[in-house]
């Protein structure tokens, strides 16, 4: 028997769970739900149906775990929490100063439903923060370094959109290769915000906009631009959904560890990647991540979840039998 | 309080052992065992003794978790199963054709014991089955590579110190660098033994040895080096010391995975380690599993158990709130 899915939300993310469910056996689209009128939103999956969210709990027997799509600002603080009462839920919540927060109120709510809410999951925070931990319990002297890109920030997008005269913007978060190689050298390099990355912008301007005032707006922005060395080109709309039209991402985590009596022996550990599609890849941890969350309640576990708490083998669709034989 | 480890064996991995110990705080070692006359084996620790080997029955109360030092062919077939009635366990066992049986025997001991025995730990099985399996599970449609080196082999090291005519010898696995540029590129090969890696031999010969004989020993022993594309280098006593006495390690496991309803984006993830000394970072992750041993069967939990079975948090000295609050 499949594993029932709901999603909430149909943007990228969502998008993204639902390609995945196509490539698991175990896995099946059962709704999605959204905000919107349900008759405006077109899916992809044949003979699948899109509901308002207000007829959400009328599928508490219907779907194993929801996946909510939204976002981190004012959808999932109020979202998970809400619906970890009557689902098994995952959540892709990135907030990093709100999790305690948000964790309280997930693991609250789970419990009451005895249910499994799964926060925080996709590749940063995510399969990252699963290397960041593991590698820093192995190697317990040393330093964590993250870099991402190059790829597409969506939120840095978003606030370029924002000024006035710009009609489209694509934003690429890129590693200061001199940096990245210091540190896979093992120098343990101290790097500022300015040292690790750089912001490149692709601003679309609306006609007879002051590009001289957009450019200024962009690079003083306070928390999204004013700490990096950010670059500014204008392009037209044509050039902007043909060279821009994807949502690549990536990035790495090393630890640079140390072990020996003397600390004489240098380790790096490094965690890499390249994606294609960003939304589609953190999709597919979120499915993942959906599994497990089915199996542990199955087992009748309860309460709010992050990737540190769920044995890894939770995420395969194989036997612990096949796992040993095959990947071990 | 700390957590009491016992080390059996006293080779480069429980050397390695020992001295992660000394790195994190809530460990503590109390003993080492040997086959050997204890009398004859010195420790680095002060104020820790060795015992034989017979007499770790006694110790049954003062030790949390042994970590068993032995190698797979004989000793941890063996001890493992033994000793995980008494004591919470890890090893390192890699011999994989065998891991179901050593699984079974060491679940049945574990579970009469109500203790935890952990089995096939370190990077390769270990930090590399991790990677390749939650790699997997997340990115279901793709292909796992992996490769090992540069580094030291010591099985291949041994082999050829087996050979007529030869004082010492280290092997050096070697990653064949266009395939490996080929899977970084998405281009999934398909790839022979002989296509990953090559593999280095230097090379001590007795004096008035027949090198070209040993030459011929080496390049046509099957399974270690027949399959590969090997070159040997006679050297002189003192090169080897001088240039080849450390144990470095590593390599590198990618997953080259596909998404999208057309497949069309291509995602590659690459978990790559560089290791100073293969046998102190293996018994740091060692001690990171003795640590989840000694919590697990704390909670209650018994039997066998791998990397795949445990959560990541039982890894790290952490508590789940500032693991939250500084990892995720």
């Amino acid at each position: 028997m499949s594993i029932r899915i709901g999603i909430l939300g149909y943007g990228n993310l969502s998008r993204g769970v639902e390609s995945a469910i196509t490539q698991n056996e175990d896995m099946e689209l059962v709704a999605v739900f959204t905000r919107r009128d349900p008759s405006t939103v077109a899916i992809k999956t044949e003979g699948v149906n899109v509901y308002a969210e207000s007829e959400l709990p009328d599928f508490k027997d219907k779907i194993d775990v929801l996946i909510l799509g939204g976002g981190s600002a004012t959808d999932l603080p109020e979202q998970t929490p809400k619906y970890a009462s009557m689902f098994n839920v995952v959540d892709s919540f990135d907030t990093h100063a709100r999790i305690p927060e948000h964790y309280a109120n997930v693991d609250k709510a789970a419990k009451e439903g005895n249910k499994i809410g799964v926060i925080s999951v996709g590749w940063d925070p995510g399969m990252f923060s699963l290397l960041r931990m593991v590698s820093t319990a192995v190697l317990p002297e040393g330093e964590n370094y993250t870099f991402w890109g190059r790829g597409v920030s969506q939120g840095h997008s978003d606030a370029i959109r924002r000024i006035e005269g710009v009609k489209d913007a694509r934003q690429y978060t890129v590693p200061v290769e001199d940096s990245v190689a210091k540190v896979r050298n093992g120098e343990n390099p101290e790097l500022t915000t300015r040292d690790k990355h750089t912001r490149e912008c692709f601003v679309v301007a609306e006609d007879g906009a002051d590009k001289a005032a957009i450019e200024k707006a962009i690079k003083e922005m306070p928390n999204y631009f004013s700490d990096y060395n950010t670059t500014v080109t204008f392009i037209s709309e044509e050039e902007l959904q043909k060279n821009h039209a994807g949502l690549p991402h990536g990035g790495f985590v090393l630890r640079s560890g140390v072990t020996g009596h003397e600390k004489e022996h240098k380790h790096i550990i490094e965690y890499n990647l390249k994606l294609d599609s960003n939304p589609e890849f953190t999709g597919s941890v979120l499915l993942a991540y959906a599994r497990a969350a089915y199996r542990l309640q199955k087992e009748g576990n309860t309460g709010c979840k992050t990737i540190f708490d769920i044995a890894p083998a939770y995420l395969s669709a194989l036997s612990g039998e096949e796992l040993r034989k095959t990947m071990l």
